[in-house]
């Protein structure tokens, strides 16, 4: 792995583990073994690696967060759909953590954060129209604006809201995933018949493990 | 008004105004035409006068956000609190912007967090108990707990989420109020017919401001 590479992974690594405020670009080099002059020569602070693991972050969203195919089945969709959320905001926690004070430090990554934003609402309005189709929800059009601002505010700040309610201890993975539950509950009261059936078979494993 | 009363006010105004990092208790005393020694024989650092801000905020909620009056009128009980909800996130709205980062830094203020927080999960569990007592929403007792979860959510990082989406300029209150439109749209698709008229005719104020 290229040094560069390997900055950005250890960095995330250690931000994940102990906090990004607590981290500085010293530590990150201690850790990796390096001079810190090699680190600058890659990076000059740490709000530019920080930036490089936002696009780690938006490239993994747009290869795992993609429309439905045709011919997908319902569950295996919105089930793949869900974790796959779940799965990025557990790698890229430390993220969803600070995200408002990440964004007052930065204004470029402000620029990549509201792309990487427009791409997951476009992804969340596609899914409900395809829900719609599927005869699994019903809901206005107008409502489904509202209801992508309740997803993206779920699913952006689910890693906040669960450490404050915890006293700011360190996450697991098994109560970010719980943070899927609260996702399906959003969608739950339009469904019709059929998607009654799916929610409540979606949501089993995460209440079996609550 | 007493000088440590007085510096609260400054310090809420300012705080709110420019954003919390970038006052300092000099900038607090400056603007006040006292001395930072004053200052500090009242409090003995920032955090001091964020905790006492706190405590207003608390004071602010527990006599506003009170429990249905078995006489009130669902429509007026209901504008009333979402207004109520509203106009405190609004006051303190420093506070909302940075609560992450704010309890991050003092352990303290996480336990007076958690107490307002457990204070306003009671109310809000209080509210849809008495709105299915009177017939205004159909919901099962398993999916109380969750959408008390998801009126946590809205109301307590609507300020981070309008921020990011536009930019972190200042908000102005006509944007937090939009907040409500969200907080009611999470009711809606449990209300009976006569509990959409009563959505309907409170969402329609903030539509048309929208």
């Amino acid at each position: 792995m290229k040094t560069k590479d390997k900055i950005i992974q250890v960095s995330l690594r250690l931000f994940n583990e102990k906090g990004e405020r607590s981290i500085t670009t010293n530590h990150i080099a201690d850790e990796m073994g390096i001079s810190p002059g090699l680190l600058y020569y890659h990076f000059t602070n740490k709000e530019a690696i920080i930036r490089a693991i936002f696009e780690q972050y938006t490239d993994y969203i747009t290869q795992s967060i993609v429309p439905p195919d045709e011919h997908s089945d319902a569950e295996e969709f919105l089930r793949q759909y869900c974790e796959q959320i779940f799965d990025s905001i557990w790698r890229f926690r430390f993220l969803h953590a600070n995200m408002p004070i990440l964004l007052e430090k930065d204004n470029e990554l402000i620029c990549q954060y509201l792309q990487t934003h427009k791409y997951l609402e476009e992804r969340a309005s596609e899914a409900l129209h395809w829900l719609i189709e599927h005869d699994l929800i019903q809901i206005d059009e107008a409502q489904i604006a509202i209801l992508v601002d309740l997803m993206r505010l779920v699913t952006g700040f689910w890693v906040g809201f669960s450490m404050i309610n915890q006293k700011r201890q360190r996450l697991t993975r098994k109560q970010v995933s719980q943070g899927i539950i609260h996702l399906i509950a959003l969608l739950e009261p339009y469904g019709t018949a059929q998607g009654e059936r799916l929610f409540a078979s979606l949501k089993e494993p995460y209440l079996k493990r609550a």
